[in-house]
């Protein structure tokens, strides 16, 4: 019951952000969305502080699982890890309410990360674990690069996925252009991985 | 003296901006920091919506004009579009205030376009025509390469670009390293060009 709570107040947190903004977010509208008291936001939460760096980590949770869920609806056929990488990568880019407002709120702690430096820390915790996953990807697709090479080539496509998803939430892009420059940047870094370190292959 | 005091709003604009966000600004603020009347700032602007459709395109021609300077500052040689190009997207990464304060208005303004849409005509007009300048150096540095690829491969840089700055601001790179991931990205949209488009080269 309490996690119950718990976690209705995590995602009316995510609601908020997305549909306000990060400097919208006041403790009593979001008590309010989540039908909980005040008292039970600072329970769990402490301050604003302390609900911003669990909400983060609500939101990317919740994005690896629907990128899990995603994965698991596939059809069966050989473990391709490039196809693997496109697929995680691209759920990103889905006119889906959920992945909607997750993008919007994960882009908003991020630009406000920009004047709040307590967020910062979190947030780049966060980015890194991302980019080592993407990493490991490489790897599997290209295992002869050396690491600092597939760490810095998952840097830039972690980095451009934010930069689109920006374009996209504001409708500079469709989401059909944005994953299909997705796509070919996938194909740009591979490609150039593999003519590197696999030549002959 | 229009024309100054006119700047001046401009300039605070940027200012407040890129001190407190766009969520931030209050035009009696922004009155105080420009040093004239609130009525002043609306005789110019008209609305809040006008100061920031102004103060988008301000930034952006700033950015130009701190392009153009440091390139006629560089060393006479030959006209080389990669360098060229390379220069004009790093130059995005300094750390000096007038450079930090136009990504950080720039990043606000966008991030804020998310929750005010109508910003986002005048922000995609910008996106496109800086679009079309990338797109440019990359034909006159592959003039093989069809149009929508070269058009492809500047979306990617810019929205690569906007990507690392965030991080860079945020404090997730350093500004070493976001040069050094900008500058392997040009390499490896502009090898993939040239092995497509001039491979015999």
């Amino acid at each position: 019951m309490a996690t119950d709570r718990r976690t209705a107040i995590l995602e009316g947190a995510a609601r908020v952000i997305a549909r306000r903004g990060v400097r919208g977010l006041r403790v009593e509208e979001l008590a309010a969305e989540a039908g909980v008291s005040t008292a039970l936001v600072y329970y769990h939460f402490k301050d604003r502080a302390g609900i911003l760096r669990h909400t983060l980590e609500f939101i990317s949770d919740r994005a690896d699982r629907y990128t899990a869920e995603a994965e698991g609806a596939e059809p069966d056929g050989p473990y391709d890890p490039r196809l693997e990488l496109e697929r995680s990568l691209l759920l990103e880019f889905q006119d889906l309410p959920e992945v909607r407002e997750n993008s919007t709120a994960w882009g908003e702690l991020r630009a406000s990360a920009v004047f709040e430096p307590e967020l910062r820390p979190d947030l780049a915790r966060a980015g890194l674990t991302w980019v080592h996953e993407v990493a490991a990807l490489l790897a599997q697709a290209c295992p002869a690069a050396p690491a600092p090479t597939l760490t810095a080539s998952a840097e830039r496509l972690t980095a451009l996925l934010e930069g689109l998803s920006t374009r996209w939430l504001t409708d500079a892009l469709t989401v059909t252009h944005a994953r299909a420059l997705m796509r070919e940047a996938v194909g740009v870094e591979l490609g150039l991985l593999h003519r590197t370190w696999t030549p002959d292959a």
